[in-house]
């Protein structure tokens, strides 16, 4: 592939859409060929999946289904989206990728992370990000800065012993990564964090 | 598991639906405690998949799109309702269940067997279908019997082509499990049909 995709991962609270914002603004003005993706979602077919997952009346959602339509949706994104754009060489930049079904399906539901590691490979082939940005902060943190959960979301609607374990997730991914995923540290202000995240952008040749 | 679980499989107008019908009568009147089901569907999250899957309008789907929201569809109705009614001893009739993904995903799209079963495995866990009645009917003449393909679904309007695959696919599970899967020729009428239906489902003890 001739282009480079990068993902950005985190738990709720931690800031993920400020920062998208911010490098996406980085990125227009230095000029990039840049593509910004969110998941579920980015194409007709994976904003419908989306709408089943994140529906709040879908409460009695098994975590192997959730999982499951995560990955559908990842499939179509891929195929449909990513490939193709990685091919013309752009810079592909997506919110949430397969860590955060290992996170919050294999890890925080506990299906395991061997079923989710076969449901990501099956979902990406061979596109695989080459650099993760992990939003690292404690969902202690996380949720006091963000005053409490979306009351529309399922998914944010789980308790705080659910995020913990999200966040114990991302840890475990980042140490099963160590090359592809880098942590950083957000507990600081909005514009020290984007610093820290153009450093690495820059540092890994994506920019 | 104290109940019984069997499945119905078959390609396009095999005339699986009025087997179905036939042999829903047949319970009833001999009072058994059964339930039917149809795939994708059988609850609230899986019909809403079911929608998206058969939407004529989803055209770009990818193969693997497709067999991992079957998948989600078949782990959330595992969860919810077979497993439970087997649990109280029912008999679980369903319309279409893993030999489908195997037939029309993992080989008329292509997929492969391993990575269909490997999903079949993760939606279903343990509950395995009993009896398998496989409506054994070459698609020209399936075609021939209905009259054309039903216009607004998605499935159905693939090429004849897709249909042989679809017909090869499931003859290869056949040979994969041959104990599990029976084969009804159903190129006779409606009636003689459902006489050897009935038949294996008292040679097998389900009735």
């Amino acid at each position: 592939m001739k282009g480079k995709f990068v993902t950005f991962e985190g738990g709720e609270g931690v800031g993920k859409t400020t920062q998208l914002r911010l490098v996406r603004q980085y990125l227009e003005e230095k000029g990039v060929d840049a593509i910004f993706l969110r998941e579920p979602g980015g194409n007709d077919i994976s904003e419908k999946i989306r709408n089943i997952i994140l529906d709040i009346s879908n409460s009695a959602m098994t975590g192997m289904c959730e999982a499951m339509l995560y990955s559908a949706a990842r499939a179509q994104l891929t195929e449909e989206v990513i490939k193709p754009a990685l091919q013309q060489g752009k810079l592909v930049v997506c919110d949430r990728f397969i860590d955060s079904t290992f996170a919050y399906q294999g890890i925080a539901r506990g299906l395991g992370a061997d079923k989710v590691d076969a449901l990501n490979r099956m979902a990406c082939g061979e596109v695989m990000p080459d650099l993760t940005i992990f939003l690292d902060l404690s969902p202690s943190l996380a949720f006091a800065r963000k005053g409490g959960a979306d009351s529309d979301d399922r998914l944010e609607q789980e308790g705080f012993d659910f995020h913990n374990k999200v966040y114990d997730g991302y840890q475990q991914a980042a140490k099963l990564y160590p090359d592809r995923i880098v942590k950083i540290d957000c507990s600081g202000d909005a514009i020290s964090t984007h610093k820290k995240i153009v450093d690495i952008l820059s540092k890994r040749g994506v920019v």
